[in-house]
This record gives structure tokens, sequence and C-alpha cells, in this order.
């Protein structure tokens, strides 16, 4: 294992570039750190270019994860260990438990997805922290793929792999342009259900039980036309108080688990 | 209008202590910025003790809130002028609008709620944001009350208070200790739905169309065993993923459109 003693090392440097969004496009790399979201990558076959590694940071947990990627050839993954000043620099967020790897971008496309029934898609979302926690949920929900459109949170941002808690390894996520979705969707005879304020049937009024999409907006703006108007049906989440929106992390649930409900009846 | 020029001045430190817990306790008052927040604040009749207005931070809606607050009695509320730099300090976060005002404790009790037929309690929640995101929830499921109970955040936190949209002014939001609450649930004869990973029963095999509480617990630690021996049902939110938890604003958001949706047939 190479250690590295230096804030002005080269690798460092890089790894807090990747922070930036045309960084990671460049290079086709992203970073992925805490020992839970390290350990989740590895167990989904996920092989790291880099592992950063601060011994005085790590825990059993921490030991173990360190001793699976000590497993991996020396010639696909590269290990340096380095100093607490130093990972602290290279962590986004805290509390990493001394682990850090840099990944491959993910491979995932519409045409891998095997005939999915149950697909969640995601325009334009703004939070990374948002774009986390519905990862979290369609893992939970067991849908068959994520799709990420539009502007906004890419996702191989490192804060919305973090906040996933590594779920963005378990279900299928895939960026692609709105009108390409769209085609898929109708070609695969996948019934496109956007959420709405503007909808007048509750979202509890459709049969999921067939193959279903179900299309999230952004925070601020909602779903664009494109989608609006691709629609098989529209629905809205009832709301009886003074406050006009959920957080979309929540909206995104509730029709996910609505999808749930039906299917396991 | 008074103007306050100095980062001296006492009732401009005065604010900065209300972030700690114990002097909001101790002075009964607390904090919400924010134009939407105090708009909702007025509009459910609060009346503050001190507005603080910056009038170079006020965009139109937030001149229409000050007009809103100028034609409150001048002996109830007291007005102050700050210069943006003022303003900063005595903002907990950003994006306010140049509005900020203190208000008293609110002043709800169990015995104050009218025979409520759908309560959600949450036991000891550790992220502000969290509570705010389930109060936002709760007025839109249109929940009779919201009892906090264990350590945790506190109702009057003022990042709980913002986070959720001031919903806290539309809910009737309790905080009471744990075996007063249930002895009150357990009188009323409100069912008990506790909300664990270690139940069979899925979320939507129980009856809520009767008078119901759902019980959630806290982030890292689920429910106390104070309510999983109260509890008249035990429930599980189904997951099929690799991650083991989800958000706790998301799994209350989960439990209360269950009862929304059970009650709209």
């Amino acid at each position: 294992m190479i250690e590295i003693t230096s804030l002005q090392n080269g690798r460092i440097k890089n790894i807090v570039k990747l922070n930036n969004r045309r960084q990671r496009d460049q290079q086709q790399v992203t970073v992925v750190e805490g020992v839970r979201e390290v350990m989740r990558a590895l167990q989904q076959g996920i092989v790291p270019c880099e592992a950063y590694i601060c011994p005085d940071l790590l825990d059993d947990e921490g030991q173990t994860a360190v001793a699976h990627l000590s497993s991996l050839p020396a010639d696909t993954t590269q290990h340096f260990s380095v100093t607490p000043d130093i990972f602290a620099k290279i962590a986004y967020r805290g509390q990493s438990g001394g682990l850090l790897i840099v990944i491959p971008y993910l491979q995932n496309s519409l045409a891998k997805l095997d005939h999915p029934t149950f697909v969640a898609v995601i325009e334009s979302v703004e939070k990374p922290g948002n774009l986390g926690a519905i990862l979290r949920t369609a893992d939970a929900a067991g849908v068959d793929a994520v799709i990420i459109c539009g502007q906004g949170t890419d996702i191989h941002n490192p804060n919305a792999i973090r906040a996933s808690l590594g779920a963005i390894f378990s279900v299928p996520v895939v960026q692609e342009e709105t009108a390409t979705v769209i085609d898929w969707l109708k070609k695969q005879a996948i019934q496109i259900v956007a959420t709405t304020p503007d909808a007048q049937r509750p979202l509890t009024a459709v049969d999921y039980t067939i193959p279903t999409a179900i299309i999230m907006g952004s925070e601020a703006h909602g779903l664009s036309d494109n989608w609006l108007n691709a629609a098989d049906q529209q629905v809205i989440i009832p709301m009886h108080g003074i406050v006009d929106s959920l957080n979309l992390s929540v909206s995104t649930a509730l029709l996910l688990y609505e999808v749930v409900r039906q299917r396991m009846n």
C-alpha cells in the first residue's frame, strides 16, 4: 500500500476536483465515501480504481471493508494509505470512517433493462439529498429501475451516492434524455403515471398492477409539459392542510408504496 | 419602528442565544424566520413578541408580511429595523427574506385536544429537518395532532419550525412524557399502532378507520419498549432491497397516508 503524506499530492488534489461534475464527466469516475457505502458497492461487484484508507480512523467494520478491498487484484484497484488531515481534505462529508474509493461511472442504459414492470422516473431533481433518499426508497420498494432525466443532480453526485446509503449500487439507475425515455416507455407498453398538483384523480385511483412508470417532477417546478402530455394518467397526492407541497422524497415514496400495496394484494 | 445598528445590541445577542434550547426553555420564546413561515404564523393567529425587519432584503411578499405585522398593536409586538449585516447574524439559515419574529412558546396540551381520531406520535426524533418534514406531511394528511415524546429535537427548535414550512402553526403539536401519552391514548380508546422492523404484519393489514395513533421511533434506535408493549398493533413497512431502513420522514408519510387512503374509501 502506497503512503500519501502530502496535501499537495496530485491524487489528493484530483479527488477534491471530483466534487465538480465537469471533472467527473471528463474522467468518468466518481467518489464513494463511508464504510457502509463502500461495502455495499463491493457487495454489488463494483471494482474501485482507487481506494484511500486512513488507518487511524478505521473501526471494526472499516477493517472488514479494508480486508475485502485487499482481496481485489492490485492491477485493478490501487491502494493508498493517508493521514487523518489528508482524509479530512478528501472526504466531502463527516463520519466517513476512514474509507473512500474512486469508482468508474456506472454503465447502465435503457437497453440493458430486462422487461421492467416497475419504474420510477425523476425529472430535474435539484437536491442531492432528495435523489439519495429516493434511491433508498426505490431499493426498498423493489423498483426495477430509476431513470433520471432533465437538468439537476446527476446520478454520480457523491452526496447523492452517500445519501442513498449505497442503494445506487443495488437499483439500476439510468440517466437519459426525456424524449428518449418517453419513446422507450411507449414501446415497452409501460403505463406512464405523472404526479402533479393540477390533477383531479388521487394517486390511489389508478391500477398499478400493470407495468407502470411513476413520473416525479422537480422540487420547485414540478413536471415539464413533455411528461404531462405523454402521461396515460395524471394523479395528485391529496393534501388537506395549509402547506402546498410535500418533500419530493416523501411524495415519491407515497407513489412507489401505493404500487407495492396494490401488487401485494 | 426602532432602528438597531449595532451587532452588540442586547436584543441581537439574545436572538443568537435562542439557538440554544436551554435559553428558549428559560425565556419560553422561540424564533421564526422566513417570509412564508412568518406569514403562516400570523395567519394562524400567532402574536409575535418581537419582529425584526431588514428593509434592504424584503421582496414584495416580504412587504406584504410587514404590512400584516404593522397592523398588530404596538403594545404586543415590538418592531425593529435592522441592517443586512445584523440580519445575517440573527438569521440561522439563509434565504430568510429579511424577516424574523420571536414568538411565545405554543401552548398546546393533550387536554386541549378535542376527541382526535388521527394522531401521529414521534419518539425521540433526532434531526430537526426530519421533525419539520413530518409536520409538513402531518398537515397535508390532515392529522388531528402530532405528539412529540422522549429525548431529541424539541418542537420549538427553529430549524424544525423552518423545515415545517409553517405547518407547526396549523397542526396542534404537543410535547409530553411517554407514560402520560400512553395513558391518555388508552383512556381516549385510540388504537396504538407501532411501526417497527421486528413486526410481521405489513402496515396495510390494519384497519385505520377507527381512531388511530401512529407511533414512529427515532432514526437510529426505533421505538422504546414502552411503546412496543403498549401497542395494539405492531406493523412493518415491507422492504425488498439491500437498504435496511427508510428515512424517518418517508416512513412516517407512508403510515399517515395509508390512514388517509383507508378513510377516503
